[in-house]
């Protein structure tokens, strides 16, 4: 049987799964990553170690491997097979692939997660049938994965696409990539909780000072309960807050003109909604004369788009006899 | 003979090129475009019976033509052969290949005037040997041209790349295309006299005033010839005015990882002083770790960049069956 193994390596677990040819998410499983206890040899053996085992489980073995795709966070060299650079794991210029050719010695192909979580909802979920699609992905960052003519594209050096990573306010929040005012620092989840705590600050009996006393904290959720209350000092956060995103996403019209815009990660709860808040208005903004509109959808694969996609990027990167 | 027409049509003028096979420019004539007194179908049967009169001139005919390529200023589409919308000329939904096919009956493609400069310059100018080229044309406003893999990039409505459109400060400074802050109304001509002209009206004893008033005028050029004398108040203008520069620059990086950035446009002749003022600042600011970095050219190819790009854009989307 030939399957491809997509492996999504976070800061926290990594998730291996078996896909068919087709795609479909055969079986999955995970492992803890830890990535504060273990040096990079040792979870990248663990790692291998459980990919064979899995395999086993599924009565099958690495030469039923058409190609593993491997997604990570931060820099992840495609051409070189060098793992560079990333925020929340230990790896740094990393040789990788040649770590992992030792377990398995076939087509091994890396992707930056949020270039492969795009490319998973290009194929598979909101942006089928599109063939330019950006995903942004709302956390505790602004992660954003673009797809032109159905690969993903990350530039000449492979370090793109960090659309969060533009700056929105010339010398405004500091944001932790060293810049300031960048569009993450103020549509992230963490951009979020700042400005519901500055205005909870400013107004300390308001309903949405109350909701988070009844949380017990403030989060990315506060602002839409306190909406939800009909607290016009949440009202005034929220609709701020879809104009940081509408500003951005014209931005982003502007640079990629992508057919779709997908909208995922853990803010993606408030899905249609958001959408709602600022769509119009970025459209409106954008430098669109008598030509197609860009649409937004949310996100639809959830925690296996990372798998997907990395199975996707391998049998891409197979067909066409090059790497993305 | 087999050549290629290029034509590049400007609000002044049209100009009109043979091009060979190998992308030499072997003549050109130009013709004015009168926009203001003139229809879309008069300007389009002047143009085209210009070009039949000047391959006479040059003992050719349009059975010599492979294709026309031609470039534009606004929206014109390659798929549709509609020329949508642009500022300066009176052409509106207005369906030029078809009129063009009236004297010619061969392949007519369209482009952007800017993208058309831009595929110029990466295929035969400042960005030669690079596959993806970034192309920003300083003037009067700032157009950006977006090369990837060595064709044009316009996004899937074609209306890209609108890169001077991005926000750079929120609510900020009022921009021509409605939006407000757009890194265009900070870095173009005029942006740059509004910020020369503000620092004369603070500073009416600064050398930057005396530079003014013996020009006779506020130009691009002002601040630059007050930096040559020494002037305080115009070094603050332009390491302010390099600063938005780098700021938007690395918003370019972070967005397209490009291999080459190009600078070209009537404030060109600032050239390598401006690009060094900025580059550092704009590769420090940028997400680059452990990469490959971006590197910056001026423009080479000068007034000639549109109509070699229109030939250039003949020639790829004969080649490939496809237009971009």
């Amino acid at each position: 049987m030939a399957i491809y193994l997509g492996i999504d390596v976070g800061g926290t677990t990594i998730k291996i799964g078996l896909v068919s040819e087709k795609f479909e998410l055969l079986d999955k499983t995970s492992i803890n990553t830890r990535a504060d206890s273990e040096a990079p040899d040792q979870i990248t053996q663990r790692m291998m170690l459980s990919c064979e085992k899995f395999l086993a489980e599924n009565n099958l073995n690495f030469m039923d491997v058409l190609a593993i795709g491997l997604g990570a966070p931060g820099t992840i060299l495609n051409k070189s097979g060098m793992y560079t650079f990333t925020g929340n794991l230990p790896f740094r210029d990393y040789p990788l692939r040649e770590k992992m050719r030792k377990f398995y010695s076939g087509q091994i192909y890396f992707g930056n997660d949020a270039n492969v979580a795009a490319l998973a909802e290009n194929r598979l979920g909101a942006g089928q049938g599109t063939a330019n699609t950006v995903m942004i992905t709302l956390g505790t960052g602004l992660g954003t994965g673009v797809i032109i003519n159905n690969r993903i594209y990350s530039g000449f050096n492979e370090a793109g696409v960090e659309f969060g990573h533009i700056v929105i306010e010339i010398d405004g929040e500091y944001c932790t990539c060293g810049r300031n005012g960048c569009w993450e620092a103020y549509v992230s989840a963490s951009g979020l909780i700042r400005q519901t705590k500055a205005a909870i600050n400013d107004n300390p009996d308001s309903i949405l000072a109350q909701v988070a006393e009844e949380q017990g904290k403030v989060n990315g959720e506060t602002v839409f309960l306190a909406v939800d209350r009909n607290c016009p000092v949440a009202d005034r956060v929220f609709a701020r807050y879809a104009y940081y995103i509408q500003v951005g996403m014209a931005n982003l019209i502007n640079a990629f003109m992508p057919e779709m815009i997908i909208m995922g990660g853990g803010i993606g709860y408030a899905g249609e909604r958001l959408i709602n808040s600022f769509k119009q208005g970025a459209l409106d903004e954008a430098m669109l004369f008598g030509v197609p509109m860009p649409d937004f959808k949310t996100a639809v694969l959830g925690n296996d788009a990372g798998i997907l996609g990395a199975a996707i990027l391998a049998s891409d990167c197979l067909a066409d006899g090059k790497v993305y």
